[in-house]
């Protein structure tokens, strides 16, 4: 049987450059709706049929208005093939109307060869001994996603506590819970399939305008230890930058999103 | 007559969605080529003509070729108005051939009206006493883009005086040399208009694959202070992070793009 990401993901050609996919239940996040990293997966699952790069590494994806679950259709379009990256476009439909518009390059990682450089250490590989399930091993009515992972903390966030920190970043590592190591493909979920920056300054979460995901080395197996920060929070809208870094201590994904709070009781309004 | 930005990015209807425009030689960067924010900007200054919003908020853009100066063409299409954010796209092509695929999504970023919050103290707002032009006033022979701004720094940065400091970050002050104050179409060039953070690791350039910008607010006239960064180069491949902070001590722009680095001479592979 296949892992349920391989299931959900999976897109048929149904024409030329249309693909058919299945949205499922099985990755709803905030909003109880299905997750837009999930969403640019099954985007990026149809691209990949007409690229000569098996990597997805430059994405950026404009969430246009909610994917629901239920059949969807993907299109996609080459805007250029080169000797050392491919760039295209996948545009996700329900009913006639586009929900998701990303454009992507992919390339070969394996074939680049330049310098590397990195600044800073990397996050330790797994979690420390006596680490901590932040959901303390519960589900979230509704919130499917944190079913298909394991998230751990080196100790309780402040949000999980009901004592937010008021420090809009943490470390933590993840894994899929159905046993999968994750990949080039996996990342862009990854990235999008965690608790937002902005639970640790009292919000709830967040709707995605925009996210930009470089995927930047193809990841080892085992945990990945995921670094996610807000520091720009202006007149509702904020950025959320997150990183990912493999278990053998290498950068393999950087995120950026913009994003829109949602608007506060008029009761607690500041 | 009309300031250089002005002119030179300006577009005249040729049809339905289709707009003219002439890149000059004025921004020319890096390789002596037109610089990939100014081409950029240029899809912007279409695409706005379709929006019912008047600020770039989100934009993307894939830098699929090299521009060149010289004539110009750019097709716009809008995938979703809504009542607050509106998304469209806009491809800029030479002879037949794209250049720029740019996805963006517009706002009215003064009808935005939720939380702020701010993590860090914002750089000084104008350059502080005694600081240095890093190009001591001389021109850069081709790199016609120094020619239009004003940088300052509050001393001479390791790569100016041939002695790179390993650390490929650093903040500055810009401004437009003839005068004019920046707004939200001046943002997504002056991103990609300043020296890329790896000249302190001893590079000399790297070519942009795709861009990231979000435009968070509308710049208060005056100097603008850019805080620059790269922290991960892997395999040749390096992402920058832009930060515009207004004279207003406010964030008005954030970018990220990822780059490549040039190939180096056999003599001096590492």
């Amino acid at each position: 049987m296949d892992h349920p990401f391989d299931a959900d993901t999976a897109v048929e050609a149904a024409g030329d450059h249309l693909y058919a996919a299945t949205i499922t239940d099985r990755w709803n996040g905030i909003g109880i709706r299905p997750n837009g990293g999930y969403a640019l997966v099954v985007c990026l699952q149809a691209l990949r049929r007409s690229m000569p790069f098996p990597d997805p590494f430059a994405i950026s994806a404009f969430f246009l208005r909610p994917t629901a679950a239920g059949p969807a259709l993907v299109t996609t379009e080459i805007a250029r093939v080169g000797r050392r990256v491919a760039t295209g476009e996948a545009r996700l439909s329900q009913n006639g109307v586009e929900t998701v518009r990303a454009v992507a390059t992919f390339t070969d990682l394996a074939a680049a060869t330049g310098r590397t450089l990195v600044i800073g250490a990397p996050p330790a590989p797994s979690p420390p001994p006596g680490a901590v399930d932040p959901l303390g091993g519960a589900s979230v009515p509704g919130i499917t996603i944190a079913d298909r992972f394991e998230y751990r903390m080196a100790e309780m966030p402040g949000w999980a506590k009901g004592q937010p920190s008021g420090a809009p970043s943490f470390l933590f590592w993840m894994r899929f819970k159905e046993p999968r190591d994750a990949d080039v493909f996996a990342l862009p979920l990854l990235v999008d399939a965690a608790f937002p920056a902005v639970m640790e300054i009292g919000e709830l979460g967040s709707s995605t305008l925009e996210m930009t995901v470089h995927v930047r080395g193809r990841p080892a197996p085992g945990w990945l230890a995921c670094r996610v920060a807000t520091r720009y929070v202006v007149d509702g809208y904020h950025e959320e930058d997150f990183e990912i870094w493999d278990s053998a201590g290498r950068i393999v994904a950087q995120s950026r999103q913009l994003a829109l709070l949602p608007p506060r009781p008029a009761c607690v309004r500041e």
